[in-house]
């Protein structure tokens, strides 16, 4: 519970109606994306810069617990208050699209601004944000940029992070930063908006991000390959790639993902089919869609593709798309719990990756089918447990997982590629890193924060 | 004087035949690009990065200055031991290409393999390396990381940050870190690699480069436009990219160059050219590069373009090509003294900031001209000093480089888009910064380097 001087504190920065402390508020924002709960004391709606810069520096005075919070559709706990403390809420006042600046391409928004509704502004003026989250249609920019959020889209035009010129930011302090610039070149001072983005909200609150936008590409097309197995897709991919192509998407599908989706909604796959890759080419001819796809299919087809179809308009796209956008649902046929981790490795690991991912579900009794982005080595892995009332099961479960962990970091790999460690992963972070890294990322933490005051208990640094 | 039991030490590590304290090594490196020079009290040339870590321990537990150098060819003093102590020198056994991961499209190297010799290894086997800073022949990798290293191909490609994947270092502690992977995607822990790239030297020494390759272009072309004036050469820029132009390179001259260019070097440009556009445009087909030109001159020539050119072979491109590479020694026809920074600014301010340049040039009686990479924003602009043995020119001459800074800041853009900050821009950082963003940064600096013992006196932070 928190004392009500600080409460009355805050109404006299946001004003009474942004300052919330009733049971339903507090239940309304202890959750994300994940299925662990933890509420805050208060809720608190600031509706500038200024304000979030009082808060700050009152809170660091009173070592008050502050998490920022965008929409709160996180995989990992991170917007979450482990501990206790406010919520600082940036999506009711803080959503606005500031600037489109057409001369120097770039936007300026304020963190709680929804990334699909920011892509659409932009396109609308002939311009492309490609980072595109599967949480695209309500997940914040400021949440994109602090778990630095891929997307289907980034195996040709990368992510988050790649599209961050500058940032303004407030300090636990209370300090008000602008990191970076409109300028394509800057290296005047240390890049403070490069270690911003994916700090999880641990290290400052964003207030205002400066992105890069490139033109929107004229020509699109969506393909589809149907292969044997696993390991005949994943070698088209590298053919692929190694001749030239460049496809915006390469999302693969494996074999109990595909059995999944026929099963559960009767997809029209082949029931022999071992892995489906399914992606967009594009492009500003026709011309480059069309060597695309040309070089898509001849890869395809001398490593074993069987089928390769290309969508003759969006309807065909929708469908062709259909499957991916539903293998996460389907799969649920194979168990009561799904345990699903975003792991990433080299690309040119993904075979024996998933070889050796599945000899763990089969030590185990489990099945994990596996999707996701082939063309950048990330892959969405699902470990079925078929009883979550089983205590048993869900150890074993959970004992796949971390061996899973240990296998990708073996390998060069990573523990989430997408998806962050905020407190789901925590466990985890000693397989990836050593004593030393973890030193540094406290004593980074220290020189941001060295009340502990922003968003602690995450990333496995307390 | 370094004391001789820190030397045996040194000796113990590395062998005899690896310290060095005579004159002749102290002079050698006591230099880099500009015209300071800081002897060392010593050069240390490690095997390893084993060898480096037991370096830095010992110099951390003695309060030991230790300053990493590649090829010493930076523009700012970041390399040099600007208070004295060891030289870790990097190029002499360093300097190794460590693997082209084909498969991947990434490389590993050594801090001291030479960008060129590098871009050459991985054009041999059909990849491209886009970064190519003017000291691509001998600046190191390590140095271009350390540095953030821009180049003529930043406009399409990006700078070094944006081909770093991972780094290995060693902190000031001795402590050997791994920053990153090769993989795409990356979210676990604090961006490490994202803050050293671009911290000259300041946080750690860096021991290995994973660096991003791309397909080799198949086809390229080298273009001139001929402007009546430097506005509607960037009305031309602008025009350009917004209408889906994506040049490798768009690099401007002023009238000055261009009258520095005929009159010292004879370069057959029209004697009424008030600016010239030059660069290269690329693409995997040839009617890529050709939607490229077509785009460049339709743009070019509804903006008051007076001719365009387009390179009918190697040599004609060479010849085009030859004015801009010549753009710096030309302009000493103005003056016995050259004062050039290569400030940056949004694209879209470049038109006016150049025409508040030259009137701060007519204020105090100089010709400032200017060059550089229209298509990203980043300027050289050089003050020319008549007469370097008048004080009163020479104070004139950095009064207005720092009205030059204070101008460029106030337009939103910054000290340096490619040089660094080191010792000679670290006067300027309180114009580019307010107390808060440099209490950060010394802050940062202490969370790896708490007794400052890696290349102090840098970036304005002690």
């Amino acid at each position: 519970m928190i004392e009500q001087t600080h409460i009355d504190k805050f109404i006299s920065i946001v004003g009474d109606e942004n300052v919330k402390s009733d049971k339903a508020h507090l239940i309304a924002y202890c959750y994300d994306a994940t299925k662990t709960r933890f509420e805050p004391d208060a809720v608190v709606f600031p509706k500038n810069e200024e304000e979030i810069s009082k808060i700050l520096k009152y809170c660091n005075e009173h070592r008050i617990i502050i998490v920022p919070r965008g929409a709160g559709s996180g995989f990992t706990g991170g917007s979450l208050p482990a501990s206790g403390g406010i919520i600082l809420s940036l999506e009711r006042h803080m959503n606005q699209l500031l600037e489109i600046d057409m001369q120097n391409m770039v936007a300026r928004v304020q963190p709680g601004l929804v990334n699909m509704t920011f892509q659409k502004a932009v396109e609308e003026v002939g311009l492309f944000y490609p980072p595109d989250p599967a949480s695209e249609e309500y997940s914040t920019l400021g949440g994109n940029v602090s778990e630095n959020a891929g997307g289907m889209r980034a195996a040709k035009y990368g992510i988050t992070k790649d599209y961050v010129m500058a940032l303004r930011a407030v300090l636990p302090n209370g300090d008000i930063i602008q990191a970076g610039k409109k300028t394509i070149k800057d290296v005047a001072g240390y890049n403070i908006a490069g270690i911003l983005t994916a700090s999880e909200g641990t290290l400052a609150v964003i207030t205002e991000i400066t992105l890069k936008l490139i033109p929107k590409p004229k020509f699109k097309k969506t393909y589809m390959g149907i292969f044997p197995d696993v390991t005949s897709a994943m070698n088209a991919v590298f053919k692929s790639l190694a001749s030239g192509a460049n496809p915006v998407a390469m999302e693969f599908l494996d074999k109990l993902v595909i059995q999944a989706l026929r099963e559960k909604l009767n997809v029209d796959l082949p029931s022999d089919a071992g892995a489906v890759l399914v992606g967009d080419v594009d492009g500003s001819l026709e011309d480059e869609v069309k060597f695309q796809l040309e070089t898509l299919e001849k890869s395809f087809s001398e490593n074993g593709g069987k089928s390769f179809v290309i969508a003759q308009d969006d309807d065909h796209a929708k469908e062709l798309w259909f499957a991916r956008r539903n293998a996460s649902p389907a799969v649920t046929i194979f168990g009561t719990k799904k345990l699903n981790e975003d792991i990433s490795v080299p690309r040119s690991m993904l075979p024996v990756a998933l070889e050796e991912i599945y000899k763990i579900g089969d030590k185990y009794g489990m099945q994990v089918p596996c999707f996701g982005h082939a063309g950048d080595g990330n892959i969405h892995v699902n470990v079925m447990v078929k009883d979550k009332n089983d205590p048993k099961q869900m150890e074993d479960g959970h004992k796949a997982i971390e061996e899973i962990f240990q296998l990708v970091v073996d390998m060069g790999g990573t523990l989430s590629g997408e998806h962050g460690i905020g407190t789901s992963k925590a466990p985890y972070m000693d397989i990836a890193f050593n004593d030393a890294e973890m030193n540094l990322f406290k004593n980074i933490k220290k020189a941001f924060d060295p009340n502990n005051i922003l968003n602690p208990f995450k990333m496995g640094l307390d």
